[in-house]
């Protein structure tokens, strides 16, 4: 399998390192040509996770997202949920016809609220069969550092599941596989929600006590939109029983809901020291994925029907002025 | 009701601290005259907890466990398993009759691997369905700091669970009530074991994305063994369904896991970094009550016969010389 590589930010640039590890050659889109020229000569990326060092014998770096297709047979789609069109857009309607595409893409394509491979289904005829994911409790830093961490691919083709995974596989990196495309999706989208409320609810000088129970009852409310998400299985598929307790799930909750120096966890803590999401956003200078996330799910959910009163409550403060320290209280009263 | 609190530790204080708050009166159990005079002057524990004050009008404390429970209708027991026995052993076989039992026991008796009420109903028949639990999520420092607290009273008689559990409600504990009085219990001594193992690993190096895999699977572990305390139900009770991600389950299993400054992740540290058993407990002048609880647990799964490698790993670390790196080897290979 030739692997292609779309997008070189922090996460895009640690699965080249996975992949060039393990002695294989990728094609690889990194837009700007000065930023191709400086890895070449200095065999890091100056821009993200500048620690991982390439061999690059193994590096075809190209600036067009074309080229980089037309090279692969496994396309990587690891761009923020948010340029994903913008990245695609230029291909020709057939440009994937045959590849398998692998998404890292933590998010719901906004707008349309499109999964990754609804959007490609409908603008470029890949089939779901050969769509999969790469997703995980998995921070780009400890990729960089060689620690242990878990990758779990998922695709309703498991085998070929199986087979992509095994391209990945290294000293410091296990692979998981399971058939839950969809679900893990969307729980790489949820979990973003409910770290941003850990944010908030630290920034309202909640304890650890509190914080505990608030992400066991953030797994409960996730698990049950995950059992919902059957809805957005292609016709005719059946669903496998899920384990959420599998790292794909409760542990990347985990990971994104106690990591400190999450944007997500930084953004809520303003949040919840009342700043209002504008000053937030200026003062951090980005948004929080949690941000854009919440009102993805809370839409979605006019579909799932879910009771879900912690990411409802979260959406309600981050875009309908609800007062933090408010919703919060309404938050408490569900937990158990 | 007349509560008596037998114990006074870090967490009998804190639970003094919630009822005296509450208004209601105790009877304590201080076995040290010395201590009872000094609360009685200072208003304070001066070896545990020593930041909350008391209201000393609701106080009666005697320095014999006879006197409390002579004067009380329901009786919190409070102190660390390994105790527990010697504490009451001096009552009369009748001295319970017609009492309610409130257990705040984190752990098996030692010995005998027998839950506290197992224990209770064999010295003292008492019936299990004037048993109950009172466990979640609750670091004692959070309740002296009046941080909310969700604290959750389990019993097979859940409707008197929810009485007792009104004199616990105040502005900084909101109650939780469920029947499941077994498997609360067996939750309370395998997070213990699962924090140690955090704290194993982090003594070997491994990073957060690795400890947010270990403690899902950890949950997902406990998940399979609580399923099966079904086997310590008493005879002719049914079990209703349970879910395993309410905060007495999951929520204690994180903050036990996450916080840094535990016992138990202390002495795992020790360990992960090469320490002997005996070493460690020299070092940090006490053992850690995961170390017990391995054990315990070990022999529990005799009977159970669930598929535990994580906490089976860590038994043979900690009791059959089991290199630490060695064991999370094989905890690695088993992981989803």
């Amino acid at each position: 399998m030739q692997f292609g590589v779309i997008g070189s930010g922090s996460w895009a640039t640690a699965l080249a390192k996975i992949l060039t590890d393990g002695k294989h050659h990728i094609a690889w889109w990194v837009r700007n040509g000065d930023t191709i020229q400086y890895i070449r000569q200095r065999k890091h990326n100056p821009h993200y996770l500048s620690s991982a060092y390439f061999d690059n014998s193994l590096l075809d770096m190209y600036d067009t997202v074309q080229q980089v297709v037309a090279k692969s047979d496994v396309i990587i789609v690891a761009v923020p949920s948010a340029y994903v069109t913008a990245a695609l857009e230029t291909l020709p309607a057939d440009a994937l016809e045959g590849k398998k595409i692998v998404s890292a893409v933590k998010g719901i394509l906004p707008d349309t609220n499109q999964l990754l491979h609804e959007y490609l289904s409908q603008r470029f005829q890949v089939d779901v069969h050969d769509y999969f994911t790469v997703l995980g409790p998995c921070h780009a830093e400890e990729v960089a550092s060689e620690k242990l961490s878990y990758l779990t691919f998922s695709g309703l083709d498991e085998a070929a599941a199986g087979e992509i995974a095994a391209y990945f596989h290294n000293d410091y990196i296990n692979t998981v596989v399971n058939h839950d495309v969809v679900g893990a999706q969307y729980a790489a989208v949820l979990k973003n929600i409910y770290a941003l409320g850990a944010g908030i609810a630290h920034g309202l000088e909640y304890g650890d006590n509190f914080l505990s129970v608030y992400i066991a009852n953030a797994a409960d409310e996730m698990n049950r939109f995950l059992q919902r998400s059957i809805l957005h299985y292609p016709p005719g598929v059946e669903r496998e029983p899920i384990n959420y307790t599998a790292s794909v799930y409760l542990g990347d909750l985990l990971v994104t809901c106690y990591s400190l120096y999450s944007r997500n966890r930084m953004f809520g803590n303003m949040i919840g020291k009342g700043y209002s999401v504008k000053a937030a956003t200026l003062e951090l200078n980005m948004v929080a994925e949690g941000y854009n996330a919440s009102k993805c799910v809370y839409q979605t959910n006019k579909e799932f029907m879910v009771d879900m009163p912690i990411a409802a409550t979260i959406y309600k403060i981050l875009w309908e002025h609800l007062p933090a320290g408010e919703g919060f209280g309404r938050i408490e009263s569900t937990l158990m």
